[in-house]
């Protein structure tokens, strides 16, 4: 199902952090749907949550608790998002961690818990619990790739990146898993993701990480432009490489962590789209020659989220009449058609005001072949850009979404 | 297919205007799609357009047009949207009014072009030239339904409405009819509607008749928030009924006429909704008590745009955490969960930050199950309120515009 993805690379393990799992029987029986990570004493951890304004109740706890402490562990149930939960799903989540943290021996608000499903139920806490010694006693190293399927739910494919760099004079790892397919318009996260890294920084240099790596990564990909109500990403740095402690966010040391922060960042928000619901196609929508960022990255949102536009990338019909409508709609600033012009691949489709003179219907209809293509729109109004990826709306979308509760 | 929809209602004929179709092969055979109205002299005219910044051709000679004299006649042809066509699309649309200009004998600029289907290709002039006197000598006082047929795209049924009112003291008659089923999210105007009234009113008065009414009907829906390069609604005044003309926009006659020309907006509003490419549902979501009407409308769209919310609605699923997720999203003032509530018909779903104490599945299932659905979502926020009408996000809406233009 998932575009170019056929399951997860090499996920190198990462000093200090330990992955654990089970099927605990939240929702259906016999399916991975509890983990655990378990970070050693002294991890740092930064993170970015949902902007949505009835955030979920871990949403709630995992914000007041990194707000006392550094964690020790994040625990992560699927099946039930235990959101518009009110006060009870509140204590309900509260309750996960306490457990969490009597197994370890650490404080409750070290433990940090997050939750994907069903929104507007509680989820069955008993089960939770009887689960998690089970999710204790398989933490492991070599945890990554367990832990990543347990927390799928539409998903069909566990979503994982790792990168080893040098920082500082020593190896570095980062390694990470993510989930989602539905649901996905992450403002300041995706639903869930969890990227450790054995580098030594400190939790204000990791904060601007995480933000630098979301904001060209996660805050770039939309499936269906819902921004969920669990939406989290945390960064939790061991310290085990040995580099000394990267204090400042600028400097060779800072740069290079950086970039293997976001180039796990990405290869996690690019799956996510490859394996959307119902995807068939990898869309990856540039808007350039714009006054300025925001622009260019409402307009291209505007082209991801159209209907009319990801239907007809799911028939491979290259009806760029219905980009132009998004791109006349969806832009602020005044433009001037026939400075506007728009690329299929390669493939110039619309420029100077009207159909490009040497388009064809038969070359548009082969750059719209492939499983992966590139939408260029130039504005001709400025020199600013910006690009996000996407899926297209194809009848599975409409099934699965039918279908999914049911 | 259309929800709770059969046919035309009986469209009363307007004194002053003639309508006349054909079927010319514009894009394919034997199937209307060429229409003309013709205006008495002195008729007055007001309209609305798309606020797309990429208008159609035939959008931008009808301002033109407009801005010098009134209009004896307006020529409508389906298949292409003349959009996307540059200078040259320009240059068809006003061959076309001049054509029709030489067979009634008034200026070309006294005939307003207006044209739907696939953007981004010229449509072949000289099929409509050629079908142009046969429209013509088709013109009849009762040729209403003939029109609502010939404008239709992916339309399954003619839309149309008519009403009869005392305005001083005369009986007056509003008539219109419209086009449209994608791509609608309106703004000023839907795809295409022409209404016409032998009421006498003054230009000033229809002008503000026109927008007041656009206001609460076609700019209150939408099906796919797709705005369309080539949205037009025209509101003719032919002064036939032999009443007083209007000459301000307040009192009782002018009352009376704009109650009639809203509520033929509306029908013909709805109608474009229950024939929404794919509907299986028709549905009003209303949002109260938001801080302003802006803000109302806009989560209210927000929820009418949710592809979540959407396939929810066509599974007949009561999965009210998808709404509760986009209210969260949309909204730009502060809420507190705790003073939304939701609710799908009379059944209360959300209250008080988590799910109504009385409320079962059962009965959010036994909500949903009918084709006409009430979402009402209150913010507990303020006093003011908005409305929108919307449809579901079925197979069939993927499959048809996956198919299109193929």
């Amino acid at each position: 199902m998932a575009v170019g993805l056929s399951g997860l690379p090499k996920l190198h393990p990462v000093a200090g952090i330990r992955l654990g799992a089970c099927a605990s029987g939240i929702r259906r029986r016999e399916r991975l749907d509890l983990a655990v990570i378990e970070c050693a004493p002294d991890t740092v951890a930064a993170a970015v949550f949902t902007q949505n304004q009835f955030p979920a109740a871990p949403v709630v706890v995992a914000r007041r608790h990194l707000s006392f402490t550094a964690p020790r562990a994040l625990v992560i149930n699927t099946g039930y998002a235990n959101a518009g939960t009110g006060t009870a799903g509140e204590q309900d989540a509260v309750a996960c961690c306490a457990a969490v943290a009597g197994h370890l021996g650490c404080a409750p608000e070290a433990v940090l818990p997050f939750s994907t499903g069903v929104i507007g139920e509680r989820f069955p806490v008993d089960r939770i619990l009887a689960g998690l010694p089970v999710c204790l006693d398989a933490l492991s190293e070599n945890g990554w790739e367990t832990a990543a399927a347990a927390i799928m739910t539409t998903d069909t494919i566990p979503k994982g990146g790792s990168r080893r760099v040098q920082v500082g004079g020593k190896e570095v790892t980062v390694t990470g898993i993510a989930k989602g397919a539905g649901m996905i318009y992450p403002n300041m996260a995706t639903m869930l993701a969890f990227i450790a890294t054995d580098a030594a920084a400190s939790a204000h240099v990791l904060q601007r990480c995480v933000q630098t790596a979301v904001e060209e990564s996660f805050n770039r990909i939309s499936v269906d432009g819902g921004t969920s109500t669990n939406d989290a990403c945390v960064l939790l740095a061991t310290g085990r490489a040995g580099n000394n402690p990267i204090a400042i966010s600028e400097g060779t040391d800072y740069t290079a962590l950086l970039d293997a922060v976001r180039a796990v960042f990405i290869e996690l928000a690019h799956a996510i789209v490859r394996d959307a619901e119902g995807a068939t196609k990898f869309i990856t929508i540039e808007v350039t020659q714009g006054p300025d960022i925001a622009e260019c990255l409402e307009i291209a949102y505007a082209i991801a989220h159209s209907p009319l536009v990801k239907t007809a990338f799911f028939a491979s019909d290259p009806n760029w009449g219905r980009v132009l409508a998004v791109v006349g709609q969806a832009a602020r600033t005044r433009l001037d058609p026939r400075a506007v012009s728009i690329h299929i691949n390669d493939v110039c489709v619309f420029t100077q005001g009207a159909k490009a003179p040497d388009y064809t219907e038969a070359r548009g209809a082969m750059a719209m072949r492939g499983a992966e293509i590139k939408l260029r729109v130039e504005l001709g109004n400025g020199s600013q850009q910006a690009r996000v990826w996407t899926s297209d709306l194809s009848h599975d979308y409409v099934r699965i979404n039918a279908e999914y509760r049911t």
